[in-house]
């Protein structure tokens, strides 16, 4: 498989789930940002009860429509909720032992991981930078742990460089760093930015250096303990012998940037989190709470207004049924809404009709934890410049015997990988750990394979891109910048622009509609947001029938 | 209160127990390191029941002690512990609310924490690359935790840099690495590097730069997503805006540089660990297994050697008691030993005279998490470079109302905070809190102050210098070097040479007989060594017996 260098960056970015050019999130300069208690009938602007006697249908159960039915509820309105699947939670999908995994065209896989063993094969991470999220973990009693998303004990791997040897990202890490002090440290000497600052702040800066990378008094860089140790010491007599530094030739290869600077993403950066036991934790939290708001089995076949709201078409254990109701939340992919018939205005049915989804995958294996009983690796992800990337290790059950490892997460569309068959896909996934780790790709067992586009009521995984921009720029597709230059202004999207505005009764949520796209917490800032604009209408509404009948009166 | 640069360099060292230099543990080139199984009979040299019939006396109950008793019962060797305490442990001693903290002139805290609630005042982390006491926690059935040592979210905060305002620790470490690679590109492009470098090294520099940095086109660095945003983006059109970058001018002042560095020392690196419920689930397994091994409220009174072997005298129950062996494995601090009368040869007793211990202390306060539900932060660090640093935000019960934070981990010998009345302490350990975050410092209560020259039975918290050197360098102090050049060579220390070689029939262990001062993984190798030059001698004692009953048959 070949992949440009544009496809690493975005492959990288892609591990996450979303570009750094369009992460737009709670501000953390230095101003408090409260992580409880953050949606209250003030921030939402609605008084308590105030949704009595009005009816919301919401259009899916995944955090989005969950987060929305909620808090509508606790406003008092009468809320239904319908949901395609059996289960809540859309792409918050925890897969375990016995479960299935079934593709549009009838494919099925039956997963057989050991009893506790599980994959969060949609989103698997918790942002600390995400606070309205864990603000309802908190509410619903949702039990979380560390996710670890860096450790320095893994690896990068790169066949054209350093004869295709792993490197520890301690080395990477630390060596770069120490290259790149002394490249600087050297043009300083020699005078080069004589121009450029003040003697005093040259005299820190070299002082700075030889503590960064760390120099030598000569300002060398001769490698550090934080690149680690080739020979282990101890007791007694036992010394240590530090890793010899890596080049600098082979650092400046492409594909380990991008994984040295993986965890300096804002929302990639520690402290990161995991529900324990799996992250459908959190909407079965929320279906639990909202009892039977939730029609499970219901999958929507039609949308239509009305001359009071919206009337909403589906089917029911094998019968069509329908449901009237004063507003709607649409929080159904817009790959779905593409193909369900439907009363959207013009400009609506123009975006859902142009937008592009992404189609990221996952493999997941079981395995003997060689990883952590090997090699001393606790959780993080490592990178490879060919092939499945990343290796995503568990932070579930650390030093138990078995665990699940990712070998695999990126966006399969238009790529060698889209092509293979399953088969031949978990033969990929294997290969990578091979290289990563030689001998231990034959201790993998009981792969799954998850290709979003072949999910029955997602057939995507994210959304790419909102249809043509405006001017000359890229579209605003969640990847359509790139990290090196996220403060250039971002083309604006007409399309985008369309789908944050309700059309007619139907108020559009998801995190197709955030900023924050593929996360949950830009899910539910999408839905907080509906749930506030249907409730300013409420009571404009509730305002003029007030005025009206004292005019009237 | 003033710290001179040196003093810093020092303290952040010490907030992990050691300094760079003198770390010298498991080497993770890339060469595969068993996390578990570490310990067998074939690497301590001994063969199943070899110990049988050969009684081994070993004096203190920490973890050196513990682990020493341990593998000696499992090969056959009768075994007694004397531990001064009526807990096992030693350092690791984890304080809950209603426990006591006496020091030797008397003074007496009593914690009043809230149930649940717990500072370990000893270790407090375990490095994944300490895989030897790691794999007594799995053997065991300690239940380990991840331990948050890094966060982005934390903060720095310097009186004299950018008007004392903190600095939160994404945007200092990010708008570093920017500044910084915008100097040595700026510098390359002027040419000022083309006689170090290929035309082609220097391309792909200049394309790393960009990257590393990240740069624009133009090579200039106008802050990124990874330093964080100013204003919460979210759902709609509701856009983020960046954080500005501070400037070059304010990041080199010489305290950011150290809490930005702190995160890469090898032994701080991610994944860390600590037990479920506090460190001492680690000596209180060990005693469990143990059973009455372990002698508990049996001080130590002499060290006599005999023929056979030694006879030790020790107190227990208001009684003076002895007992003998074959041979001792001595795990008291050589603060203590100082104290002891004893048998030890001229050499032993020199460095035991001439050691010099360092005087660690923690103040820790329960509160309400204001850091995690105002800011934000869970786990980590943050330092200050004036008063109590570092502050320590505890991994356990994330989430939860309340925890306990530490602010103030450092040597105090010489300080002007050793000199301050415990109130006192109490209230420059809360202004740093305040230093940071303005407001809070009136939150914290019930705090507790323990200074480790002040606790009885210890007198330390480790050893900083084994006596003089042997030349004109500094002694084989912990410390004594800096992270500034750690290839270059260790001065020699007769007195550390000394005590790794047995006394007679008397082995020394604790960290201060390994490379790893201040871990418990030096205490556990240090054990296994001794346990390993025990067996060798008793082999060769038993070829011996034999050979000479054949000659007299």
């Amino acid at each position: 498989m070949e992949f440009s260098r544009r496809d690493f960056l975005m492959r990288v970015g892609q591990a996450g789930g979303y570009s750094a050019a369009f992460v737009a999130m709670q501000g953390l300069g230095l101003m408090p940002a409260r992580a409880e208690g953050l949606v209250t009938h003030e921030s939402l602007g609605a008084a308590p009860g105030s949704g009595a006697g009005v009816k919301v249908v919401i259009l899916g159960g995944g955090i989005a429509g969950l987060v929305a039915a909620y808090e509508m509820r606790q406003l008092g309105y009468t809320v239904t909720v319908l949901e395609a699947r059996e289960r809540p939670g859309g792409r918050n999908w925890t897969v375990r032992g016995g479960d299935k995994i079934k593709f549009v065209d009838g494919t099925t896989q039956t997963c057989s991981f050991d009893e506790g063993n599980y994959q969060n094969v949609g989103p698997a991470r918790l942002p600390s930078i995400h606070p309205n999220i864990l603000a309802y973990c908190k509410k619903l009693g949702v039990q979380l742990e560390v996710e670890v998303n860096t450790t320095r004990s893994s690896f990068l791997q790169n066949d054209n460089a350093n004869g295709g040897k792993p490197v520890v990202q301690r080395q990477a890490i630390n060596d770069t760093r120490g290259h790149v002090s002394e490249l600087l440290s050297k043009a300083m000497s020699g005078g080069s930015l004589d121009s450029e600052m003040s003697k005093d702040d040259k005299d820190r800066m070299l002082a700075f250096l030889r503590l960064y990378g760390p120099l030598d008094q000569a300002g060398k860089y001769n490698g550090s303990d934080r690149s680690g140790y080739l020979e282990t010491a101890g007791a007694g007599d036992q010394t240590g012998v530090l890793s010899k530094p890596i080049d600098m030739h082979t650092l400046l290869d492409e594909s380990f940037w991008q994984g040295m600077l993986f965890e300096e993403q804002f929302d990639m950066q520690a402290t990161m989190f995991q529900p324990l036991g799996g992250m459908d934790r959190i909407p079965y939290a929320f279906a639990k709470s909202l009892g039977d708001i939730v029609q499970y089995s219901s999958p929507v076949s039609e949308i239509r207004k009305t001359a009071k709201g919206v009337k909403i078409g589906y089917m029911q254990g094998g019968s069509a049924k329908q449901i009237e109701a004063d507003y709607c939340i649409c929080a159904m992919p817009l790959t779905i809404l593409k193909k369900t018939p439907n009363d959207f205005s013009a400009p609506y049915k123009k975006v859902i009709e142009e937008s592009v989804y992404a189609n990221a995958y996952k493999v997941a294996w079981e395995s003997r934890r060689f990883w952590e009983q090997d090699y001393n690796i606790y959780g993080g992800l490592e990178f490879v410049n060919v092939g499945c990337s990343p290796i995503w290790f568990p932070s579930a059950k650390i030093f138990s015997e078995r665990g699940v490892v990712v070998s695999g997460y990126t966006d399969e569309t238009s790529s060698p990988f889209g092509k293979l068959t399953i088969p031949e896909k978990f033969e990929e996934s294997r290969k990578s750990i091979e290289r990563l780790h030689p001998g231990h790709g034959k201790e993998l067992e009981k792969p799954i394979y998850v290709g979003w586009q072949r999910i029955p009521y997602n057939e995507g995984s994210w959304i790419r891109s909102y249809g043509p921009p405006a001017g000359d720029g890229p579209g605003r597709g969640a990847r359509a910048g790139g990290p090196s230059d996220p403060t250039a202004p971002r083309p604006v999207s007409p399309g985008y622009e369309t789908l944050i505005q309700p059309d007619g009764p139907i108020f559009f949520a998801g995190c197709h509609v955030s900023h924050i796209v593929a996360w949950q917490e830009g899910a539910t800032l999408s839905s907080l947001r509906a749930v506030k604009l249907i409730s300013e209408r409420v009571k404009a509404a509730k305002l003029a029938t007030t005025a009206s009948s004292i005019v009237s009166a």
